[in-house]
């Protein structure tokens, strides 16, 4: 018997996922007894009904034949617009490459500039998915990590530190697990460090209409930088598309060339249909406004019901779908105040500890349960923190 | 500034890929004079509207989130079952990966057979994507010639040869580009030596419902090879769906779960309202045999288009959507010929070397125009090729 290839063996080599809060959160929705689901990093309502009508359109058309392996002009030009003005950065259609997915974009970017064995630098905490993306394209990760104390801003020592020697460095803001949203100051030090070391930059942006508490800003517009620099972006989360696996990657157009060779023996391109929807939708920002509208309120209500908490705080939490709450009051670890409050009070929150370890001590709450339910399950989170830090309830036994 | 890694710049060193006349259709028909085009490997109809209103039911039902990464449990099952009945290896579910295509499931099955610098075989004349797809996953391709005379099936000692030291072999059929059909003789050759010298198999069979001089046979039912074997299907041709990009890889149980983390990782899973339109296809077994139908009718006609044609023979092309053409006897190469009939005749089709070098002096024509005008195409084709045997016509000069 032939043995399977180390390159494939070494995806997951970096262990387990941390997701059996999520199962279990499944397992007790198909007993009947669902729980208050804050894990899922996934849209509560449905893609719009206009964009499902354009692209029954487009497949009633005819679009159903092969599309072109980049992405189709009307959508690859509909990007360049986007990006040139969320971005920042003027861009045409051949810098854009449109991929399975924002994940898609990831891996063609990591696999244009990694080669086997170099070194990949992401933030911690960081999106599970990072590492083992670095190591599908035969990278190595580095973590870097960033502190609650700094908001989960990375800072310079550590960084730089971490960046010395390596290819490429993967960024995201506004931040999935966290909810940050790089400062100026820190996307200066970003592109400092990568011009300095010369490195590739991948700025992960897929929540970029998710920037609450300040307009969003993109590291590939500052001097010297888009040169370096691929954006990946997404319909996924601003459009409710996820279940589309429509995203893109904004580069050098040399870079985003290669990554088209990579388009062609990776998957043959897009359907064009779905490419059809996603153009019909970036020429309805009202969509996007209204869906990004729903998490900023939403954002709004988990402040407030986290307000005055002292043992569950997002004091870093100001965009995406997400809230990073520091727990460590209670005396518990991420994972066990998760696996408390599923079994005991049904509010599944993921640990933090499945972010890496930058965010041990604190759980991820996502903002995809409507208003009301999310502020019972936030409001009683802070409550039990709260009991917890105070005496006035027992942590479980291990 | 950085440089793109050496892996990425290493898929397209293979050269070019000779589709100039492709691209030369393209541009007659863009200025308002299209040729009669034999060339591209795409159906002339549309996806049946019920599929598609298999796909709007779908997304409208609210299937526009994430998807399972190795597939819905529904096509999944439909998928083994179809395995089960076509290939004729009992398989289950777990041992189906839905993919982004049948080359989707190329690039995952080389992947998770091969690391960087093994070799892996194909069979000249090949799709012309192999090679590429092979270096996509680091390996390196070793060609095997098939010989014309031989009807393009290999032979033993060409491929035990080119076997030696290999990791995998990759075969297709039925073949694009040449039309055969492996024998059974030439299937159980192909276990021989995969067992024999270890190695995994990749058997490509996306054209498994077009096989029309003899039942479909795959080499993954006969004894020992279903352990080392993995089937690539798809969608796009026996359901005219090209442009969904569903295909499928069957085949062990621990290979499929390698390259589902890898589905994970380059675009996390495939959209779920692609793959209920694809379980509904598969419940349809008339639409298949329709569209199948459609291809073995103008299979028939071309054979009779071409009949009693001495210098353009197509002896050895019995399925798939593809006749390989042996137009020696005019002297002309198969580029040569190829550049004749689209600038004096506007008749498009592939020079033989653009799919290696074993199909010299042959041109590939595809079953995908209607069936008047592909016998009005393949009539004239004959009648050309005979004046330029004879000496009737002078051939271009260079």
């Amino acid at each position: 018997m032939p043995v399977p290839s180390q390159q494939i063996r070494y995806i997951l080599s970096g262990g387990g996922d941390g997701w059996e809060i999520l199962h279990r959160a499944r397992q007790l929705a198909a007993a009947g007894d669902p729980p208050l689901n804050l894990c899922v990093g996934e849209h509560d309502e449905p893609t719009p009904p206009e964009i499902l009508a354009a692209m029954d359109a487009s497949a009633r058309g005819g679009h159903t034949g092969y599309a072109g392996l980049a992405g189709t002009p009307g959508l690859r030009r509909a990007l360049a617009e986007r990006v040139s003005a969320r971005q920042g950065v003027p861009v045409g259609p051949s810098n854009i490459v449109v991929t399975g997915g924002g994940q898609g974009a990831l891996f063609y970017a990591l696999n244009a500039m990694l080669d086997p064995g170099d070194a990949a630098v992401v933030i911690d905490p960081y999106y599970t998915v990072y590492p083992g993306t670095i190591r599908t394209a035969g990278g190595v990760p580095r973590i870097a990590r960033a502190r609650t104390e700094n908001g989960f801003q990375p800072d310079f020592a550590t960084l730089d530190a971490a960046c010395d020697g390596a290819k490429a460095l993967l960024v995201n803001t506004p931040n999935n697990p966290t909810g940050a949203i790089y400062s100026g100051e820190t996307l200066e030090m970003i592109a400092e460090i990568c011009i300095r070391r010369d490195l590739w930059l991948i700025s992960d942006e897929v929540y970029d209409g998710m920037s609450f508490a300040r307009p969003h800003r993109s590291p590939a517009a500052l001097p010297g930088m888009a040169e370096r620099t691929v954006v990946v972006g997404s319909m996924s989360k601003s459009y409710a598309m996820c279940g589309f696996r429509c995203g893109w990657a904004a580069g050098p157009e040399g870079l985003i060339k290669l990554m088209t060779d990579l388009a062609l023996n990776v998957a043959y391109g897009q359907p064009g249909f779905v490419m059809d929807a996603a153009e019909f939708a970036l020429g309805r920002p009202d969509i996007e406004a209204r869906i990004c509208g729903t998490f900023a309120r939403r954002h709004e209500i988990a402040r407030r019901a986290l307000a005055g908490a002292q043992a569950a705080r997002a004091g870093a939490s100001d965009g995406a779908m997400y809230l990073m709450i520091d727990i460590r009051p209670t005396g518990l670890s991420g994972r066990d105040f998760a696996r408390l409050m599923i079994e005991e009070e049904r509010i599944a929150v993921m640990p933090g500890e499945s972010f890496g370890e930058a965010a041990a001590g604190h759980v991820r709450a996502t903002l995809t349960l409507p208003d009301d339910q999310l502020h019972t399950a936030l409001t009683r989170l802070a409550e039990v923190a709260g009991d917890l830090a105070a005496g006035r309830r027992a942590a479980p036994a291990a």
